[in-house]
C-alpha cells in the first residue's frame, strides 16, 4: 500500500476545500483540516504536511486575496488546479424544524451568496462565521434549537445533521477556483497525457505611464493567452501594485520562457509561481 | 444658512467612512449611518440621501469588491475621492482593565490588520463583527466587563468607550481609498482650482489571446497614465473578467476622450463610472 500523502487545507471537515483535495489527488489524499489559511502556509513550511489546496478565486466574489499574499510571502510551487461547483444548503441538527430557525450561521462569503433566501425569509437572521462546515460543527454542538447553518452536503453528512433546504444559492455558476502546493517533497506535476498548461507568476512595475502595458506585450507579442490578470497593492509602498497573472503553456514551453525573459527586462520585480496542468473544466 | 447635504456611509456613528465624508464634505455634510453597503446604493437610488461615501480599496487589503459590484449594477457617478489612514485602537467600557480584556470585536478586515497584538496576546479571542464602530456601540451596550473593541479614536468618544491601546494596527502604511457618489442632485464635481482629475471606467473585453493588452493600448498609446486596474468575475459567465480602470486626466480632456472612442471599438462593454479630482494626497 503506498504512503498517503498529508494534505492540508483551512478549514473543517466536510469544507468545500476537501471536496478540491478528492478531485485532485482521490485516494491519494490524507487530509489534515486546518483553522486558518496562514497555518496551511506554516503547515506546508515545517513538513507536517505534504502538500495544501487553497481556495484562490470565486466567479462570484472573486480572488481569495490573502492566499495571493501568502503565496507571494511563502515560496512553494502551485502544481495543479481544479475548480469545485458551489451548493449552498441550510442545515440543522435533527428536530429543529426550518419554522424555529431564527439564526444562520456561515462564512461571510456563503452568507452573501444565499441573499435571495434572506430576503425570502426577513425574520432569520444571518451571523458570519469563520467557516461553512465550521457552523455545521457549531450548530451541532450547541443544540439551540433555534440555530441553523449554511455549507456544503458533505458537511451535514460528516457531522449528522440534516438539509433543511437544498441549494439555496442565488446564482449556480458559482464555482471556486483551488490551487494544489507542493511542500519540500514533489507530489504531483507529471507530464504524463497533460495537454493543456498554465502557469502562474506575479510581477511589479515601475509606477510610470505605460508599464502595465508595456509588461504585458511580454505576452501578447508572442500570442499567449492570459487567462486571469489580478493586481494586489504592494505592502510598504500605498497605491502601488502586484500584478498577478495566468497564461497558457508550460514555464519551459520556449514561448513562455522567452515572454518570461522578456518580462523580467520590462519589470522591477518577476517570481513565477508554478505550472501546472489546465483544468479540464477551464 | 445652505441646506446640509445628506451623506449616507456603511457603518456606525465613528465609522472610518465618516472621517471621509468630513475630508470630503465638511460642515456641508449630516452623516446618515447605513448597515449595509447595498441599502446605501439603494438610499441613494430612493433619494432619502442626496450623495453616499463608499470605500472602494484599502493599501493593505486591497479592493472593496462588494462596492465595485454595486457601482456597476446602480448607475451612479463618482464625482470624488479621499484617502483616509486608518488607525485602529483597542477600545473598552470604563472600568474594563486591559488584563480582564478576553475577546475582541471588529470587523474582520480590522481584525486582520492588527495580527502583531493577537499574536503578542494569544489568550485574547478575535471576534468578527460587522462594523468596527458597531463592535464599540455594542461591547458599551453589552458590558459582559470581558470584552474590548477595534476601532478608530472617533468611534470611542461617540461612544464614551475608553482607548485602551493606540495604534495596534500592523502596518503605518494603512489608508482607504473612498469614492463620493452623486444622487439626483449635484453636490459635488466643481472644476474651480482642481488641477488634476481621474476618470473611473469599467470595460470588459472578447476572451481571446492579447484583448486586454489590446484595450489598455488605448491609453498607452496616448501616454494616459493607469493609476489602477482591477479584475472582478463577470457574473453569469465564469471564468470570463470585467476590469475597473482609473486613468489621470478629466472625461472631457481630449486624449482621455479619445481613448475612451478607441476604448469603445476594441471592447465588448464600457462605461464611464465618474471623474473627479485626483486626491491631494494620490
Amino acid at each position: 500500500v503506498p504512503k498517503k500523502v498529508k494534505v492540508g487545507f483551512q478549514g473543517e471537515l466536510g469544507a468545500f476545500s476537501q471536496e478540491a483535495v478528492r478531485q485532485l489527488l482521490g485516494d491519494r489524499a490524507a487530509v489534515v483540516p486546518v483553522q486558518r489559511f496562514e497555518e496551511v502556509f506554516r503547515a506546508l513550511k515545517s513538513g507536517t504536511i505534504d502538500a495544501a489546496v487553497i481556495p484562490i478565486e470565486n466567479t462570484l466574489a472573486g480572488s481569495v486575496h490573502e492566499n495571493y499574499d501568502h503565496l507571494l510571502q511563502f515560496d512553494f510551487r502551485i502544481v495543479g488546479e481544479t475548480n469545485v461547483r458551489i451548493v449552498h444548503n441550510l442545515i440543522a441538527p435533527p428536530g429543529v424544524a426550518f419554522a424555529k430557525v431564527k439564526k444562520v450561521y456561515s462564512h461571510p462569503v456563503a452568507l452573501n451568496q444565499c441573499l435571495r433566501f434572506f430576503a425570502d425569509h426577513p425574520s432569520v437572521e444571518r451571523v458570519p462565521f469563520y467557516d461553512t462546515a465550521g457552523s455545521v460543527k457549531m450548530v451541532m454542538e450547541q443544540r439551540t434549537g433555534d440555530a441553523a447553518a449554511i455549507a456544503s452536503g458533505v458537511a451535514a453528512a460528516i457531522y449528522g445533521a440534516r438539509i433543511l433546504r437544498r441549494s439555496i444559492e442565488d446564482d449556480r455558476q458559482n464555482f471556486t477556483r483551488f490551487f494544489l502546493l507542493n511542500g519540500k517533497r514533489r507530489v504531483l506535476n507529471t507530464r504524463d497525457g497533460v495537454k493543456t498548461w498554465k502557469t502562474s507568476l506575479v510581477f511589479a512595475t515601475r509606477n510610470i505611464p505605460g508599464a502595465l502595458f508595456r509588461s504585458l506585450s511580454a505576452f501578447s507579442l508572442r500570442d499567449l493567452n492570459l487567462t486571469k490578470i489580478e493586481s494586489r497593492p504592494l505592502r510598504g509602498k500605498p497605491w502601488e501594485y502586484l500584478f498577478y497573472v495566468d497564461v497558457e503553456g508550460r514555464e519551459d514551453d520556449p514561448p513562455v520562457a522567452r515572454a518570461l525573459g522578456h518580462l523580467g527586462e520590462l519589470a522591477d520585480f518577476i517570481r513565477v509561481l508554478g505550472t501546472y496542468p489546465k483544468c479540464a473544466s477551464r
